[in-house]
């Protein structure tokens, strides 16, 4: 398996495919992309895998290429049963698309993304703002006395921790959902997660740099 | 099953849910959504089903009850295999699950929700409206030469037919995706989606009338 995350990830570490995969224990190879030049570190050019230029895409042994969050994370965990990251009956995978669609359409981009884009006018920024408040307490209430989304740990909370943690770079406001700060902050705690986060931060401490000679 | 789909739709029929279940020849009861009241059409309040008012909501006969379209779409897939609505293998689910991910990410929400929304500011809107060419670009690609998303109909496609609707009531212009505008074309001639359509046509009409009646 081969993955791409993005270099001008303009968010901090780490990226749900990469706890996914490291919860499944697979043998995958990353490959960071510049979302700006549309290049892989590698030097290729990223519209060949992805036309939209969008992370993450991941690559089977087989040649074939998935691209989009939800697709992704659910394809590692089918790849990698015994690590259990997906329910196998109906209505589990049903309650684990909804959240993966949740997290996707409400939180990623209805709120995170134009809040993240540096062509948003500050008006779309303000509108993806105003609907933080609604979704972060719907995602509490459900959060509420559970240790996960769903019975255990899935794919789904691979995906959450990645987004909540765009908190950190906009502003958006967690801290008045205390089952929603807690539960990161157990996530934080698993060793695929940490990894994950461990392995990113000089990454990301880079773009950051990087991000302020350009500014300067 | 019951499905619950908006009456202030804001976008002219088909809804998706509906074409899947008449699709796989379902048992279902439709039950509309007042999104301005977020009352049923039998008078309940809809917060107690979805907390946050959106449609769809399944309602299966084990009184689970799942919301956001990717799960209430594969949900009823599951439950009629038959109607082989989605892809068995499990390269194909992702497949699907990656269309899903993207008609709901970057058309709905992404280009279509801030322009159907009667609050977003017009710049909000402007920035969606600026990303439609890139993903419409994307999808023509994808589907020139092709009958469907995937290799035979799937509920990505009742998602993306119910979704490039919403191009009627927006300034969404597909006329330049020629791949598209016929894939519209021959979805349309679906008798699952035609009867949706027209079903749902008289409520839509309802609907535009009372809203002008309002406006005046």
């Amino acid at each position: 398996m081969r993955e791409t995350h993005s270099s001008h990830r303009r968010a901090p570490p780490a990226s749900a495919a990469r706890i996914a995969l490291y919860e499944a224990g697979a043998e995958a190879r990353f490959e960071q992309v510049d979302l700006r030049t549309k290049r892989t570190a590698g030097g290729q050019d990223f519209r060949r895998v992805n036309p939209l230029g969008l992370v993450p895409a991941l690559e089977l042994d087989s040649g074939l290429v998935f691209t989009e969050n939800a697709a992704v994370l659910q394809r590692i965990a089918h790849a990698h049963p015994k690590a259990e990251l997906l329910p196998s009956d109906a209505d589990g995978a049903a309650r684990l698309q909804q959240w993966l669609c949740f997290i996707g359409t409400e939180l990623h981009k209805g709120v995170f993304t134009p809040l993240l884009d540096e062509q948003a006018p500050a008006e779309a920024k303000a509108y993806a703002l105003s609907r933080a408040p609604s979704r972060l307490e719907y995602l509490a209430s459900k959060l509420s006395g559970r240790e996960h989304l769903l019975e255990r740990f899935s794919v789904a909370d691979a995906y959450l921790f990645a987004i909540l943690n765009f908190a950190l770079v906009t502003p958006v406001d967690l801290k008045p959902w205390q089952a929603i700060t807690s539960y990161q902050a157990r996530l934080h705690e698993r060793p695929s997660v940490a990894r994950a986060f461990q392995e990113e931060l000089p990454l990301y401490r880079e773009e950051q740099a990087a991000l302020k000679r350009r500014a300067s």
